[in-house]
């Protein structure tokens, strides 16, 4: 079956819910869009593309939720609160069944956070998905790169590499736990804890590309350097049991976590630790920032370790 | 030559100016942006495809400056001032030299609307250019397409079938007219028109998929129908001599144009040729809205004409 480029936008505005700040949504060259007083506008973009950010063979509902939860962890990385994202379909076909399956998982996750769809397009071409999002915050009231200083804990919330695990056990071919794929289809955006770290955390950044490559962007912005303790990154029981050892370097270079990073002077860990159990998100203290530059890791006996890839750049060889 | 993805954010970065009002740009999770007070948000979204929305072979200069200006066209079309963006490039390979043609024409025409990229990520896939673009307006002081009333005349800015025209003869071979390749290249957002027809145009459209196609959205939205005359139609000297029988149907229903569609009361005809005079774009009057469904085009002889497409849908067979 095959819907027209207006049927499909039809489609996703009778499904999408709204919101009162919404003067006019979806069905006009653009939507109209009322910010509250004093506060400031949070804005992100990220484009998920076929084969590159999720397998062939991901689900349509995946997909769905995958495109906004890649998008709403960029804006918990800036402890703001999600307001409106425009959503950018290219579709090799028209075909309404994989729209609605798109559209079950994107709007499962939009609902949980209160965003709303507000415009987009459509267009034929390869399996493509991009979203705006932006959120708001109050003025000052964000989290950046760019605060961090020597003597910080570095943390992280939740647990790393099970995605990670997910994709490279994909490849091969191995029989994959549910809770390791979960994480790979279904990253949940840590926006409540990023909400309630600003003001506790100096620097923040979400756990996208790997977490050397993203706490790299961190040092990099800030001016300073850190140090990571291999065996203090928090695994999943699921990931545990699966790769006791070859965890390590899916935890410390994986990437598409989404997981928040983040650090924070020491006089706060029991403010933060305190924080994060009311959401209940676990974070663990996994480092710290030190002077100079650069992410070191360091095994159980106190050597340097190597990953043999720090994080993901899309056009490397 | 290849570069990373870092590198290619840095090139971006380096190059794209700012605003006092962006309090923080590109090189974070998010950019944070100030909305003035008392403002609202317009927000539209466009994708650009290789080979659907341009042709293969473009400059990759004409595709920058295409890819903002189509977008520029939808803030037109609401009459709202520019203001930031995002940009969101998929590219077949890290080509440091394409990329700083696409700045070259994309810079240039945000410089002259004063709008900043805030934001935006770059990923390796299949050429494919996306932007969200936000623009402010006072409260209730905007263009919608839903205003139309019968009675109302329907007017076009500037002149139609440039594009298309230069479109087809690309295809067919042909040897083409300057101004006619620059109408398709280098579309002109019509920015400063829509501004100016803010408070005298009861509904405006861009016209992006074809004079009649996008009419036709203008009349479903505002439950009406439309007459268009088709020896009103608006044509450049280039296109009359180009093409002086084949024009009609490149003007009714070629589309990219980028021009505005707007429709307004018979008395506002003065103010509103006063307006567009005063800041140097034509406009025509082309017919006018009726009580029905529909639009409905009449040739020199009054009678009824019939394109052979009505306009763009990216899903049609």
């Amino acid at each position: 079956m095959s819907a027209s480029e207006f049927d499909l936008i039809d489609r996703i505005r009778s499904r999408a819910a709204t919101r009162e700040d919404v003067v006019l949504g979806i069905g006009d060259d653009a939507a109209i869009l009322q910010p509250p007083a004093g506060k400031q506008l949070v804005v992100t973009a990220d484009t998920l593309n076929a084969g590159v950010h999720f397998p062939e063979m991901t689900k349509a509902e995946d997909i769905g939720w995958k495109t906004l939860a890649v998008n709403l962890s960029d804006l918990a990385a800036m402890g703001a609160q999600p307001a409106w994202c425009t959503l950018s379909l290219s579709l090799p076909e028209s075909d309404p069944k994989w729209l609605d399956g798109f559209l079950d998982g994107f709007l499962e996750l939009a609902s949980r956070h209160g965003i709303a769809i507000v415009g987009g397009d459509t267009t034929r071409g390869p399996l493509s998905l991009g979203v705006t999002a932006m959120g708001l915050v109050e003025p000052g009231r964000v989290l950046r790169r760019d605060g961090a200083q020597a003597g910080d804990d570095v943390w992280v919330t939740g647990t790393l590499g099970d995605a990670a695990a997910a994709l490279q056990s994909l490849f091969a071919g191995a029989t994959l736990d549910r809770a390791l794929r979960a994480r790979l289809d279904r990253p949940m955006p840590r926006v409540e804890a990023g909400r309630h770290l600003v003001g506790l955390a100096n620097a923040c950044i979400d756990v996208s590309d790997g977490l050397l490559a993203d706490l790299g962007h961190i040092c990099t912005r800030s001016g300073v350097g850190a140090e990571i303790r291999l065996e203090t990154l928090p695994a999943s029981p699921a990931l545990q049991r699966f790769a006791p050892v070859m965890r390590h370097a899916w935890q410390a270079a994986g990437g598409d976590d989404y997981e928040l990073c983040f650090t924070a002077p020491q006089e706060r860990r029991s403010e933060i630790a305190a924080a994060m159990d009311s959401i209940g998100i676990p974070a663990t203290r996994v480092g710290h920032v030190v002077a100079g530059q650069g992410v070191q890791v360091f095994d159980t006996n106190g050597n340097p370790w190597q990953p043999s890839r720090r994080g993901y750049d899309h056009f490397a060889g």
